[in-house]
């Protein structure tokens, strides 16, 4: 997202110092389990991670994080509740963070990241209803068009049992389409 | 939600000019159809409204519209792109609108209003997670009980029929857990 590139820009060329912590995470390691506070905001630079919700077990993938992408327990670091959501990096993963107290304070007295934050704002909710339409969308052949049309780069980038969990598919049906 | 009754309160003590237009809707009459831009945002001053996706006819209910609470096309009002919701009165309903273009004017020039609109949004953002976990919930009585919890008021507000519709369930369903 482009709004997002455009935060990462002006945080490197005014606020370097505030990238206080370089992160790497093993495969399968988490960042951030539900229940706790979103203390940062991260930026990958290398990897990939899942953002899954868990029904007693039952994992249920609701976004994936990309190379050159932010990544945040969303609900928490807007809402500063505890997270509903786990983060777990699905391959070796390199991540830059800033504390969320850090984020918000040039928020509110940078202009430029303030009307960038606005945006990516904006066009996230975007995002979250086009989710929730994919999710009205009781034909999983229909939910994978729909994700193949919106993000094709899911395909190159995440192995496909994450995806098959994202479009609430078995794995074989995804293996199904892939082929088709 | 408390952010965006200070929005209102601060465009009716400040910008009272920007309530351009007093709108009244009969039962039934649309307020926007999917496909066209949102022009406005509306506060509801009177009267109940429903937003829903359309599919070939199969209705998908989204969202509600309450007394004294903002109501818009969401999706097309943050992203300025054609809006795939429709929204319909469900009972006489009263709206003031301001237009997209003065609310964006002032949310870049008052600092109050802007902050009240980010924390909105981000709210917002909150409100389509809790959807979309909903959605994720296979069982119409769990969506039920969630609802209720969060949302007690729209049992009192909105008739049934659109109810069991928001959650994806029979209406006859919904009477009998009414009932029990």
């Amino acid at each position: 997202m482009k709004q997002l590139l455009q935060i990462k820009d002006r945080i490197d060329n005014h606020y370097p110092f505030l990238w206080k912590k370089k992160i790497t995470l093993q495969r399968n390691e988490y960042l951030i389990h539900e229940g706790e506070f979103a203390n940062g905001m991260y930026f990958i630079q290398k990897g990939a991670l899942h953002v899954f919700l868990n029904y007693d077990g039952d994992i249920q993938t609701m976004r994936f994080g990309y190379e050159n992408s932010f990544i945040c327990a969303l609900d928490s670091f807007v809402g500063n509740c505890p997270t509903k959501f786990t983060i777990q990096a699905i391959k070796c993963t390199q991540l830059l963070k800033i504390t969320r107290c850090d984020f918000f304070r040039i928020i509110a007295t940078d202009e430029v990241l303030r009307e960038s934050w606005m945006q990516a704002l904006g066009i996230t909710l975007n995002q979250h209803i086009e989710r929730e339409i994919d999710l009205l969308h009781t034909s999983p052949v229909d939910r994978y068009f729909r994700l193949l049309e919106r993000s094709p780069k899911v395909f190159q980038e995440i192995p496909s049992k994450y995806i098959a969990s994202y479009l609430r598919m078995a794995p074989e049906t995804l293996s199904r389409l892939l082929k088709s």
